[in-house]
C-alpha cells in the first residue's frame, strides 16, 4: 500500500443494478476513508458477473491506488464471488485457509448454539480464499473480510451487509489504513449565507479559490 | 442509441466522494431504467474534475452501452464542468443554445418574478451546451437537461438535485428511451421463507438456477 491514501471502492451486487439496494456502504466507506486523510477517487459498482468483477478489478488496480475496497459477494451463495475474481486476477489459487475456517466455525458453533452442525461446501467456501491472502475477523456475521497486499494496492474485500462491513472496517481495516497513512486530519467548516442564489455567489467563490488554491471552496444550494 | 439497453451512469461531484451526499440518484435511476426494461451494467462515481470526468466518459463510452447517463456537474459554479467534459470527449465545441438560453431565463424570470435581472456569466453557462446536443427541459429548477446522440451511445447529462434529476428523467428521458427500447417490462416475485439459513438454501438455490437458467434466483438474508 503506497502512502498517497487514494482508494477506490467497488460495490459489487445485483440488487445495487437494479436499485433493490441503497448503496449506503460507499457512502460511510467514504466518509470514514476520508476522516482518516486519505482520498476516495473512484466508485464502481458492477453485479455478481465473475468476467465483469475481474475485469473491473484489473482495470482499478492499473490505477495503482493505495488500496482497492470491495463491498459485496463473500457469502456462501453461487453467486458470491468476489473472492474467486479476486484469485483471478492476481493469477493465485483459492485455498482453504486454517484461520478463516476457525472463524467460519466458531461463528456457526454460536448460531447452532452448541448443537451439531455440517461445515458444508458453503460454509467451507467462506473460508476460501486467495493464496496470500489474511482473513479478518468478523464479529457479526459469518463471512469474514479478506486483506491481500501486493505491490502498489492493497485489495480488502468486505461483505455487503451493512453491520458486518462495518464491524470489519473498524476492527481490521482502519488499524491498517493508519498505520499507512499516518496521523492526518481532514477540516471541514460550514459557512450559512442565506438570501443569495448560487449563481450570483459564483463568481465571489471563484475569486476565494484562485486566491487560495489549497483549500476546496463549494457552494450547496439548499432553495 | 442501440436497442440493447444496456446503461452506464456516471455520478459526478466531490460530496459523494467524502460521504457528503448519499447517492441515492443512482438508486433512483436503476429503479427506473430496470421498469422500463433497461439494465444498468455500471455506475462509477467520481469528483468535480475535468479531466477524469474526460477519461471517465471515454473509458465508458468504448463499452458502448446504449446510453451513458450522468448526474451532477451542470450548474453556475466553476466546479460545475460536466459539459465542459462531454464537449472536450466528443471533440465538439460548447455553444450557447438558443432554446436552453429561453429555458434559463423563463427560470430566472420566475425566480424574480417579474423584477430585472442580470443573465450573468454564470447563468448563461448553464445554456451553453456541447454542439449538435439536446437541451431538455428542467421544470423545477435552473440547468436544463442535455441529450447528445452519438453512434453508438446517447449522453444523457441530469443535474445533481434530486428533484431536479428525476423531472428531467420523467419529462424527456423516459420517452426517449422507451421509444428505443419498445415497451418491456421487468417482472420480480419475492418467496419468503423462513427459519432457513442462507447458506442451507445455497445448494436448493444452486439446483434450480441450473434447470432454469434464464431466471435470476437470488437470496437475500433478513437475519
Amino acid at each position: 500500500m503506497s502512502r498517497e491514501g487514494f482508494f477506490t471502492i467497488i460495490s459489487i451486487g445485483n440488487a445495487l443494478m437494479t436499485g433493490r439496494t441503497l448503496n449506503s456502504n460507499s457512502q460511510w466507506l467514504c466518509k470514514r476513508i476520508t476522516d482518516l486523510g486519505g482520498s476516495v477517487r473512484r466508485i464502481v459498482c458492477i453485479g455478481d458477473h465473475l468476467q465483469t468483477i475481474v475485469e473491473t478489478l484489473r482495470e482499478e488496480m492499473d490505477r495503482a491506488p493505495s488500496a482497492i475496497v470491495t463491498t459485496g459477494g463473500l457469502g456462501p451463495t453461487f453467486d458470491d464471488m468476489t473472492l474467486e475474481a479476486v484469485a483471478r486476477t492476481l493469477g493465485v489459487e483459492l485455498q482453504l485457509h486454517p484461520d478463516a475456517e476457525r472463524m467460519v466455525r466458531r461463528r456457526y458453533q454460536m448460531i447452532f448454539e452448541g448443537k451439531e452442525f455440517q461445515m458444508t461446501a458453503e460454509r467451507l467456501k467462506m473460508a476460501t480464499i486467495p493464496k496470500g491472502a489474511r482473513p479478518l475477523e468478523n464479529p457479526v456475521g459469518t463471512a469474514p473480510g479478506v486483506l491481500i497486499e501486493t505491490k502498489a494496492t492493497a485489495i480488502i474485500c468486505l461483505p455487503g451487509v451493512p453491520d458486518e462491513m462495518k464491524a470489519i472496517f473498524e476492527g481490521s481495516v482502519e488499524p491498517f489504513i493508519k498505520g499507512y497513512i499516518g496521523d492526518l486530519r481532514f477540516a471541514e467548516l460550514n459557512l450559512e449565507v442565506f438570501d443569495i442564489m448560487e449563481s450570483t455567489l459564483a463568481p465571489v467563490i471563484r475569486e476565494a479559490v484562485s486566491k487560495i488554491p489549497q483549500v476546496y471552496v463549494k457552494s450547496h444550494p439548499l432553495g
